[in-house]
């Protein structure tokens, strides 16, 4: 019973984004009670901080998650950034693969799938409509729109249930979702330690969390400076390949091959496009359209070999190590603290990144299990906290293979130290579909272990004088014990009074020592 | 310098699937060299496999993979199965998330993302167009259609180049795609063991594979029986959500709640209707457009409470333990061989799945690495090998977490075995988005480790009689060495002629008991 080609086609059909990610929200990281949570708190909160900065804006950030019954909750997130245009707002939160976002900019969110697949989890697993007031400048007016809305999955857009214009003090979007099948959680992953973390990442912003027991955290900026804006720079040469020339050349304005390759690459001087005609005997000044495939793959080709300045810079913003101090020191309020930023460096030969380490040791340093202190690693990517999959992640590995002992450190993992390391880059390596770990790029590699050396040094001369001056403690005691008695013993002997010796026995024991050492340490 | 909602919204864009995929291809799998190549003939195969038995056809496949150069690879890929009509070829091929098998229905393939998922990786590499060959059966006639074509990534379809009417012997298709940035691989997760698992896991198969160096490896079916066609199944009561209700009722042609819940879901009796009538209250005589979410929850935690049957198992087709017994057979020609296929059982309650495992021991079992003999452990689902993140699997699980030496087995990981285990199920419960592995359900885990003790049992039944052999053998040995002598010399003395004593030294022996028994273990 043999059947035909014909009948086993009726049934094809064609998916909407959200149909096929209704199917398979595990890929968009929505697995697990917690995690999904979790990812929920990572869309929303990174999607506000990206989109306050654009507009310039010190973000703040107002979060409240409800608990209805077990499993149930309705979060309240409510940010202060620029808002959405009314026209805007169902595209952003139901349409999937749409956003602003697509540029080769060094931003949190990329993929034009985070509110919108939100969305989808809440009503999925609640069935409850999404609740939106965005408040926005139109010209000179503050406007304000309050908008209940579901997601048409069939359609991949939204479907306004209810809309109305409202009164609002400021610009930002204030959003309420209900999720079910989701689970609140203190543990490493869950939603606290994320936004935890995102405070030290980002010490500029300022996050206020009511939790479902209604117990209210604040956490302050620890500064006042909005970070400088990323700029979106043009590919390197060495960083691009050859379906991308063709796919740059197929959607280019431009009317020349040498134009185009002028304005849409970066180092792409007149000189090296002299050399790329010269080379590959390929006459810049046809039409982009008529590019042919060998063409763009012997121009990839060369450019692999041709001598070009590293990649613009200007595309990165580090957090910077003041900054990253600041934050440590406002969220864990340790007995020390080292940071470093590193120095721009490219990997796979073309695309620029910068690493930046901090560790911190002492005060709530350190994560608790159990009534034990151990080591905590907290991993960034662009001031993002990288949550999962930590031990398939570069990080992880460089710091793994530095040999703790040397810095004074027995055995790293039940140390009471904070290990915190941020990679800055418009395109982040990462390793799984989650953008959860970083690839093991040897230049990264390198640069998290140079950074983490730097700090773990400092560390070190920190606890070998915090040890040197308890042995000194314990000497000065021992004297200060002892050198009165032994004058006074000896002045009732000699038959003289007691001589003033406060002030020579301070110099002897010298007990002002450690604390200038530590501030030298600290600013060095 | 604050900048308006408006401005930042100027450069919002939607993407299509292909275009996401192009920036997001690690999504489909295609990381690494290695396994981008795995993961281009894990697709093709399962879809030629698929269609071939769909259609009640033998499953044949013909690959041939020639390098051009370093890393730069042309596939040809031809199968037997129905083809593809002329008006669906650029579907099959450039539009991502169309596909023909979005239903509950036990097959390899559910994404609409494979095959248009390799092109895109092509395209991507080498710029090169696809071409195909489609045999079909048009009515009476056999049609054959070729055709060359590109996927336009921002219209998420293809581009037709040439287009021809072919003479054809037979239906099928075959495909041509050149790969560059990948990597034929003969280790665990190459795309040689892809083929040589997949040929175990489907006996029924042949597959003709010549390999970069010219080799021409030619896998013989093991067995002439195509498996019964799975049935698609309706989804138990247990297996559905709020969500999945309301989907329903919006996209029925059903006129009342009752008939939509009778034909949308199995086990779904006039009794069950009654009883869910009564205890929900709800009117199931209302129009389904107006199930209300709360009412669809209300039924879905009833479900939960309620007594039904277990899932229908006609949707679920095991390879069976014969079939398993001889694709390890004509695969590693093995000293010893046991499998066994479980009885159906269901996870979270409403999932119905098959545990089938095999054991191989001898002859070409296991994995060599070096000059070393270990174990091997194949992981399949639905008779597809799952060939990354082992790890994390709960099939892994549940082997390790077996005590082998309580079936002789002092070290798995040292003997010179092959465990090969299948989950058949119409929705198995990945764990990771690459579909590698399966999640720690405890029914699963309890079903693959009691699947695997029993056979493990009869390894051990096998090993130890083979010891007891040995034994016996070097018993035998000295009798058949002495006895005759002590006769001789005893005879000499007696003066006596020399008895005959063959046959009963051959009883004393008793060599023949070792192989019967093989014969009986291998049969029980």
């Amino acid at each position: 019973m043999e059947r035909e080609a014909s009948e086993l086609f009726e049934e094809f059909k064609e998916l909407t984004a959200s149909e096929f990610f209704r199917r398979n929200k595990q890929m968009l990281g929505f697995s697990g009670k917690i995690r999904s949570l979790t990812m929920v708190f990572h869309e929303l909160i990174t999607n506000s901080l990206d989109a306050a900065e654009e507009a310039g804006i010190q973000p703040e950030i107002k979060i409240d998650l409800k608990r209805v019954s077990k499993d149930h909750y309705i979060l309240k997130h409510k940010d202060n950034g620029p808002g959405i245009p009314e026209n805007f707002i169902t595209k952003v939160y139901c349409t999937m693969f749409a956003g602003s976002k697509f540029r080769n900019i060094q931003s949190r969110g990329q993929q034009g799938l985070g509110c919108s697949g939100c969305v989808l989890l809440s009503q999925m697993t609640t069935g409850q409509p999404a609740k939106v007031v965005s408040g926005y400048k139109n010209g000179d007016k503050l406007k304000g729109v309050g908008m209940t809305f579901k997601m048409d999955v069939k359609k991949n857009q939204g479907l306004i249930l209810k809309k109305k214009d409202v009164e609002v003090d400021s610009t930002g979007v204030a959003l309420e979702l209900q999720f079910k099948d989701v689970s609140y959680s203190l543990s490493e992953q869950g939603a606290y330690e994320y936004i935890r973390r995102t405070v030290i990442g980002n010490p500029h912003a300022r996050i206020i969390f009511r939790d479902p027991t209604g117990h209210q955290y604040i956490f302050e900026r620890a500064t006042d400076e909005i970070p400088p804006l990323p700029k979106e720079v043009l590919p390197h040469p060495r960083g691009v390949t050859a379906d991308d020339l063709i796919f740059m050349a197929k959607h280019t304005d431009k009317r020349r091959f040498r134009s185009l390759l002028g304005s849409s690459l970066s180092r792409m001087s007149n000189k090296r496009l002299n050399e790329i005609e010269e080379a590959t005997g390929i006459d810049l000044n046809k039409r982009p359209k008529d590019m042919k495939w060998e063409e763009a793959e012997q121009i990839v080709n060369l450019f692999k070999e041709m001598d070009f300045m590293a990649p613009p810079t200007s595309g990165l913003i580090p957090i910077g190590k003041e900054q990253i101090e600041k934050g440590m020191k406002e969220i864990l309020n340790p007995e020390f603290v080292a940071t470093t930023t590193r120095k721009p460096k490219t990997y796979r030969g073309g695309v620029a990144f910068i690493i930046e380490a901090g560790i911190a040791y002492g005060g709530d340093s350190g994560r608790l299990v159990g009534d034990q202190k151990r080591a905590e690693i907290m991993r960034f990517a662009n001031r993002v906290p990288l949550t999962f999959d930590q031990g398939s992640c570069a990080i992880t590995d460089a710091l793994k293979s530095i040999d703790w002992k040397r810095y004074g450190i027995k055995d790293l993992e039940n140390t009471p130290v904070t290990v915190f390391v941020n990679i800055v880059s418009t395109n982040v390596p990462y390793l799984s579909t989650g953008k959860q770990s970083v690839a093991p790029e040897p230049e990264i590699l390198h640069e998290v272990r140079q950074a983490t050396m730097k700090i773990a040094r400092s560390l070190q001369k920190y606890i070998k004088a915090k040890k040197a001056a308890k042995e000194e403690a314990m000497r000065s005691k021992v004297f200060e014990s002892y050198v009165p008695v032994v004058l006074k013993e000896a002045a009732l002997i000699s038959g003289r009074n007691v001589p003033e010796y406060d002030e020579v026995l301070a110099k002897v024991t010298r007990r002002e020592k450690f604390s200038k050492f530590t501030s030298e340490v600290q600013n060095e």
